[in-house]
């Protein structure tokens, strides 16, 4: 066997778009995590752990003609003893992982199966400021129910959940669309021009598959995404790249997508129908698209599934106003677009409503963080047999984020209480002393560097940002006696200073070492308040 | 672009060796999980999350003379514009990783760095029954002190541990020993032997890396191998296994190692130092190893290595004396092998002392739930400077396997109250009543299904183990009246059951609407008294 070569010494870094997360950032995320639980679980729904691996057939995105999956996932061969292996994969959201896990064990599931999930999940594409290849998700979704009640249910919880982990009353908006009233807009235009078009992909795995070229005329997807620069370019912006073209900041010409204008002002409707209340905005809908056999219908040509879809988005609003969730909290919108590509019914966005300063220092909303709807295909494409569903992902990392800005948690957690080392040979003193101080549910540890500098031993404390350090030299110990010094009242203590100079600060005080728990308790409950 | 060729169905299948977790055995993780955290906290370590994902070089995985790197890791190339890119991995345990992010950060972290780390870790081995591919483990390390008071409060923490999620005093037992006794005898033997021998693998790269080949005599891992059968063959069993060879129970011959009978006979001596308390055990130790400067000694070629090793033994035992961790939970044992290979000074390993019934239905002890030990070593290899840390790992699966293998935690757990749908257009009265459930704190959902077959929705509320069933037709509308079938106490409900032969069950109580939830309470709260 080759003899091994000396490597050279490997680089400490993590890989490009991955970071780690240290402290408050982990434990405050474990905290949401749990409240959100809490509620999806008071919601009767059951948790679901998947493995973080899926073959990549499972996955959907494994594409026959090339060698390795495309972009976007993280991907591997399996190793074989003959020929080659699976294609596996890290999950990229976890609604893929739902179908693979319900179309498995469906036998044994109830029906509907409601599960929630949390955990991370991976994404194979260029990083950026804030923007990460491994970030967490958490779901929830009920599978096997066509019923508006659940994706009334889900918009609900979303309200709960978010003012559970204290996005006040206000300070978010959850928007309700639907994807068939988009595609009544969308059919109407192409009866009007004359053409036919290629459905709209309906499922994850024909949106994955599908490319431009598939589509001989307009694609339903460059609808979609010209009509979500609605925000950027307004009303006139959509209207002219839904036609002939627009000239953008840079000067440059962007093409248009050749729509007629007729067709641009009625999708550009569309996104402006909502009301003053769910009630006008239905009534604006219903006017768009035509009532059933009337010659408005026929005229603008709109489809049974456009009617289905604002008589969903009808039951939604029902529901959520006799749950007493008003407009205030959840309200139908149509110019909700985004991820509208792969739903089949309702879609849900929530959005943070109050401001924040970007990196720029430029005030803006703060934005989405959660979205969701129905997939009435999700597991057919293993089954064979549809099964409706519908959910919500809660972006964690950006709901953290926002809590953040908004000043509700804060970034620096308090560290242990530190017992400094007097007497290297004295150690079982100082274990005894910090066991003492846990028992009585207090953070607590001994110095354990090297003691010798006393500075470093306070050095350390402060960068643990601990409430208190505690001392007891000989002279302490033969006088029964403890020094406590109060971190957080005192004045920063300097990096180099001596015992002596320590010593003669006014935040540390000498108790009887009896006392020393109580008094320590004392510091860090005023701290805490 | 090529047209997509149709794909046959996928398989709704995990990968080989990985699986999926549902309802109370991802909840009961996460409490496990949670108490840990809670317990490593209180000693004063800070969380860590670090990426999932790791580059292969940083894992020290990657041999050079291979395309790929060796099995043992889930690992891939990136994609990259120009060239091939870096390869990456997932982490295969939490130790490399803590590596990485100590030499990546240490300008901003403390000295010492005390961390807790929670995740799951990837190992591309063969699974087997039990053993999966993805499992979590909980780890809490000390950087930055060479120190025994750092490795005597990981045993102390992990005693604490285990028995704060449930572990009973008596029914585990923490084994410490010392890689460098184990050196001091192996390095006597090969001055017995008058042959030199290459020094073990003393950091995890070399360990990785090594060869047999590399070793031109016999190597030290080989001998930790076979005493690690004592357990199975006994002393005469090792010896023979050291010396000239074994025959075991299939008749096949083992080949020995060729150590002198003498010299095999003094490392099973070392095996079997343990005594009756840790005074006892070291002194067999220093006797085996002979004292410093004495006849024994220079007969015994004992180095200055294996006598540090001792003194380190007997610092541990001291503190643990003064802290009142007695033998009874924490104790000196030289017998303990396992994993030895990667470290360089104390090792530790917890095991479960009950007994359980195998697959076979054979009593045995459940065995290892932790492990862990010093690694000097560890940061080294990124920066050329050498960092002391000891820590520990809790296989968290293991330790959950145990709870229910001795009843401390059942499998199931109790769903959601689900209210029936008697009528759907009244959906807003029942999702009122849920409404007014979830806000007194108890877990109740509406039935989402399709409403039409009663029976269906009974077996639904059955199959989720709900405590209690709510109904509400226009009968008991009318009459301001809800029935609820308490399913704890109720005879289980027949699948097929119509509505009629449910209602004459005794187990089922009409009740004033208004009292509904206080009633629900008092099902839900003595089902779980």
């Amino acid at each position: 066997m080759a003899k091994v070569k000396k490597q050279p010494r490997p680089k400490a870094e993590t890989p490009k778009g991955f970071r780690d997360y240290f402290g408050a950032e982990v434990t405050q995320r474990a905290e949401m995590l749990r409240t959100i639980a809490g509620v999806y679980h008071r919601y009767g729904f059951d948790a679901l752990e998947s493995s973080a691996v899926e073959t990549v057939e499972a996955l959907g995105k494994f594409l026959p003609d090339v060698d390795r999956p495309n972009e976007g996932v993280f991907a591997w061969q399996e190793a074989e003893d003959e020929g080659k292996g699976d294609w596996l994969a890290l999950r990229y959201d976890m609604t893929a992982p739902l179908a693979r896990v319900y179309a498995q064990h469906r036998n044994d599931l109830p029906t509907p199966y409601r599960r929630y999930t949390m955990g991370p999940v991976w994404r194979n594409e260029k990083p950026g400021p804030g923007r990460f290849r491994q970030f967490y998700q958490c779901d929830a979704d009920t599978v096997g129910t066509s019923s508006m009640a659940a994706d009334a249910e889900i918009c609900a919880m979303l309200a709960d959940t978010l003012e559970a982990v204290g996005i006040a009353r206000g300070d978010y908006l959850i928007r309700v669309n639907n994807r068939k009233v988009l595609n009544g807009i969308l059919d109407g235009l192409m009866v009007d021009n004359e053409t036919s078009r290629n459905l709209p992909a309906r499922n994850i795995e024909e949106a994955l598959n599908a490319k431009v070229s598939d589509f001989e005329l307009v694609n339903p997807d460059d609808i979609l995404r010209t009509i979500d620069k609605f925000d950027k370019v307004g009303a006139e912006g959509v209207v002219e790249l839904l036609t002939t073209g627009r000239i953008d900041q840079s000067g440059a010409f962007i093409d248009g997508l050749g729509l007629s204008r007729k067709d641009a002002s009625r999708v550009v409707r569309f996104m402006e129908c909502r009301g003053r209340d769910n009630t006008e905005t239905l009534q604006n809908l219903r006017e768009l698209m035509g009532g059933p056999d009337t010659q408005l219908q026929l005229e603008n040509g709109a489809t049974e599934e456009g009617h289905d879809g604002i008589e969903e988005l009808q039951a939604i609003a029902d529901l959520l106003e006799a749950q007493g969730y008003g407009p205030d909290r959840i309200v139908i919108d149509p110019s909700v677009v985004r991820g509208l590509g792969y739903y089949t019914g309702p879609v849900f966005e929530a959005e943070l409503t109050f401001e924040i300063l970007d990196e720029k220092g430029r005030t803006r909303q703060f934005g989405s963080v959660a979205g969701g709807g129905r997939y009435d295909d999700l597991v057919k494409r293993f089954t064979g047999q549809a099964v409706p569903a519908t959910g919500i992902s809660i972006g964690v990392d950006r709901l953290l984020a926002a809590l953040h800005a908004k000043g509700r948690i804060s970034a620096e957690a308090r560290g242990p209480v530190v017992v400094t080392v007097m007497d290297r040979d004295r150690m079982a003193d100082y274990q005894a002393m910090v066991a003492e101080l846990r028992q009585a549910g207090l953070r607590a540890e001994v110095y354990l560097g090297n003691p010798k500098n006393f500075g470093n031993q306070l050095k350390y404390a402060d960068k643990r940002h601990s409430p208190a350090a505690v001392i007891e030299g000989a002279d302490e110990k033969a006088r029964g006696v403890v020094q406590i010094k109060d971190l957080i009242l005192g004045a920063e203590i300097a990096a180099q200073a001596t015992l002596e100079e320590w010593k003669e600060n006014p935040s540390q005080i000498e108790v009887p070492r009896a006392e020393l728990v109580a008094r320590v308790r004392e510091i860090v409950e005023r701290g805490q308040s």
